[in-house]
């Protein structure tokens, strides 16, 4: 109950979205059988449960509107059983993903997945993450195998068992993925595991404008080069970079540019290559810039994992920083990032768009102050703005960073009160009294 | 109302589950809101619905136990949008996906599923369905960008967009694809799509024991191998191959096999051929032998294709077949398909196993006489070990068929009746009067 154990488990610099309220206390379970002691406990007493894992959340998944109690799974941090000839491991919520990959690469294998290198594995399945690498491994649903999962009242269900493959009943393990905590508390998770490529290379190319940059990502898309990723980085993130040292000291142009992954055999990357080239430079790009050594290209790629913390790093005193981001059809991303680019920058603020362009999926960051409610405003207007077009675009209002408190107004624009309808319906079906992380996605 | 054409709609010779009840007639409806109409009578009147598309199911899926009326979608056969620049297309419940695909060829784009050619859309979502590439592309779940369903009461939903990628609000076309016509009815269905290939190479390779062939398989799986595809098929589906005209007249080997498809580009088959070569080789294969030119590719993969409808072709007057599927953690592969393929033969009949063993899914097909109760009860209590034995294996009772009538009691083997339970009341929060597709699955 210390109250700034408990400021760290409702707030981050990092979030569009606060609250007021806050959890009266923080709980560290250990195991399935403690959570669902909780859950039992909570349930007699109404007492709403918020799951709490990394806590790197953007959209508020952790705050506690309605107050209750923050369930920390930091403790649940055990890697249950590693299944090297199966491909599978199974881990607590509270494993990191870093740490999980560094434990297992002598094996060969690896979770392809790459969020926030903060990122605990129980959020990133509450959340259905991905990163840069979802253009050629998808996203979280697309690894988990099975999960075990304690819901409101306490009781304790296994989705699955451990087939790579099945189509036997409805699909639970896709339902509790992406639910945000608010159907029940995952305490276990079977992965699947990707064999790590033989070989990978990095590349840079820049363009004259961010338009021409992501037309060519759409291009190579369209044209099934399978790349490993492809990430945009617009001129003002290259100027981060450099501030911060550029990467392992190594500084780049600051321009839009498209920082390209490949990966395979020796003999697939040069053919990957050869592609991307040839249409990139049809589209003003320009020459390739590869990583020379193995450490050059864990640079560049860290620097571009690492820039939301770079601009918090570089941010006045004072300032806030409004990251969010949506995704659309891929022939419209050439469009809505560059209109969406024209009016953050019309801002007169610092502002900033990135993102997995291969995916139709790409962020907004601009910084703001909060105590300045006309700047508050006209930031709030700009993000709405183009959460509405990629609406408009038939895409969606969250690719990858989910709905928690911050987008529950633009996910009823997005799909509908109809289909919102029958989320709740789903919902008050398996937690009648709202305890699970109650205020998210949609109002109880 | 016409006899025949109800009987069509309710019985189908390569199913395992029949019942006696049948339906009350059979509706065609044109679009949605046909399909919006018929859910809003049968829910005031409380008349099952009982989706039905390709009819190609083998686990009784548009059996009517308690009758009602088949919702035929036969004549919702429209492709809706061809979105190619986004690589989707939008299509109606009753398009086969063959004729989609050819439809869609000069494009360079594909759904890369391959299930039975005769199956439908609507009923490929609704079992989340695969086939021999579901190793390299996943199951139809992937592929599903969202759905417009009609729920019990007639209410129409969309549930998303067409983004590629999303972490907005529950994963609802996730809960729908593989729901069996159990939760509503499918009505429209946006597809992503794939690049096709550049070029396709298939070889076949023979073991001394299906074991061998499998155990080559798992191993290749284990080395990341890209494979697009890897099919065993035992000496018994070799000799039906034959007895059949061959492949375009080519006459195979009758012992243990596997098919293997590579694709990619001229480079990358090169190398994913050497590396299956010296695994194979190390695990006693035969010498490789590649379908030499497209048309023999062809034939060697239709041949594979039409097994089931192979057998049917030569079965002795009076019998049945029993064809079935599980999947199984990959290194449980070997043992699993050795031991059900001894049982099945010590039954004396025509027995068989094919299957996708890259994914750890096999099918186990049976002839029997019906009429002769020990044999039937014979090939039942054969057909349970092995699900039994699946189970015990951390796998699952349907790698791809569904649960339909045939697999309800499997279901609660495998997962319990705490799971079963939490599935049971997110139906009953979408369909109070249990009207959609009543008795599959799980008991209403």
């Amino acid at each position: 109950m210390d109250e700034d154990y408990i400021e760290v488990h409702s707030y981050s610099e990092v979030s569009t979205s606060h609250c007021a309220a806050k959890p009266v206390a923080v709980v560290t379970p250990k195991n399935t059988e403690e959570v669902s002691t909780i859950a039992r406990i909570c349930s007699e007493y109404k007492i709403p449960m918020i799951p709490f894992a990394g806590g790197s959340s953007v959209e508020g998944h952790f705050a506690a509107p309605y107050s209750g109690l923050s369930v920390d799974f930091s403790e649940m941090n055990q890697v249950v059983a590693f299944h090297e000839e199966d491909m599978d491991v199974v881990v607590q919520p509270g494993v990191n993903w870093v740490d999980l990959n560094n434990s297992i690469k002598d094996s060969g294998l690896w979770l392809p997945m790459d969020p926030s290198p903060t990122a605990l594995i129980g959020g990133m399945v509450a959340t259905n993450c991905s990163g840069t690498n979802a253009v050629r491994y998808g996203t979280m649903k697309d690894w988990v195998i099975n999960l075990t999962v304690v819901l409101a009242d306490g009781s304790i269900i296994q989705t699955r068992h451990r087939p790579r493959k099945t189509s036997a009943g409805y699909n639970l393990t896709g339902l509790f993925t992406g639910s945000e905590g608010t159907l029940g508390m995952i305490t276990e998770i079977t992965l699947k595991l990707a064999p790590i490529p033989e070989k990978q290379s990095v590349a840079v190319v820049t363009f004259p404008s961010v338009r021409d940059a992501v037309a060519c990502a759409s291009k190579i898309m369209r044209q099934g080069v399978p790349i490993a990723a492809v990430e945009l980085m617009d001129e003002v993130q290259m100027g981060v970079i450099n501030k911060n040292g550029g990467s392992g000291g190594r500084m780049w142009e600051e321009k839009p540019t498209l920082l390209f992954k490949f990966s395979g055999t020796t003999q697939s990357i040069a053919a990957d290559i050869a592609k991307v080239e040839k249409i990139s430079s049809q589209g003003s790009g320009s020459a390739f810039e590869f990583a020379k050594t193995e450490q050059d290209m864990h640079n560049l790629w860290s620097a571009r994992k690492e820039a939301v913390w770079a601009m918090c790093a570089q941010r006045p005193e004072g300032t806030q920083i409004w990251s969010t981001d949506v995704a659309v059809p891929l022939s419209r991303m050439p469009e809505i990032i560059d209109l969406s680019k024209k009016e953050s920058s019309a801002l007169g603020l610092f502002s900033s768009v990135l993102g997995h362009v291969g995916d139709g999926n790409f962020h907004q960051a601009v910084m703001y102050d909060p105590s300045n409610p006309a700047q508050t405003q006209a930031v709030q207007d700009c993000v709405k703005k183009m959460v509405r077009r990629a609406i408009e675009m038939e895409g969606t209002v969250s690719g990858e960073h989910g709905i928690g408190l911050g987008k529950k107004e633009c996910l009823v624009e997005e799909l509908g009160p109809e289909t919102i309808a029958v989320m709740r319906t789903l919902k008050r079906s398996l937690d009648p009294h709202c305890l699970m992380n109650p205020g998210k996605i949609f109002e109880p």
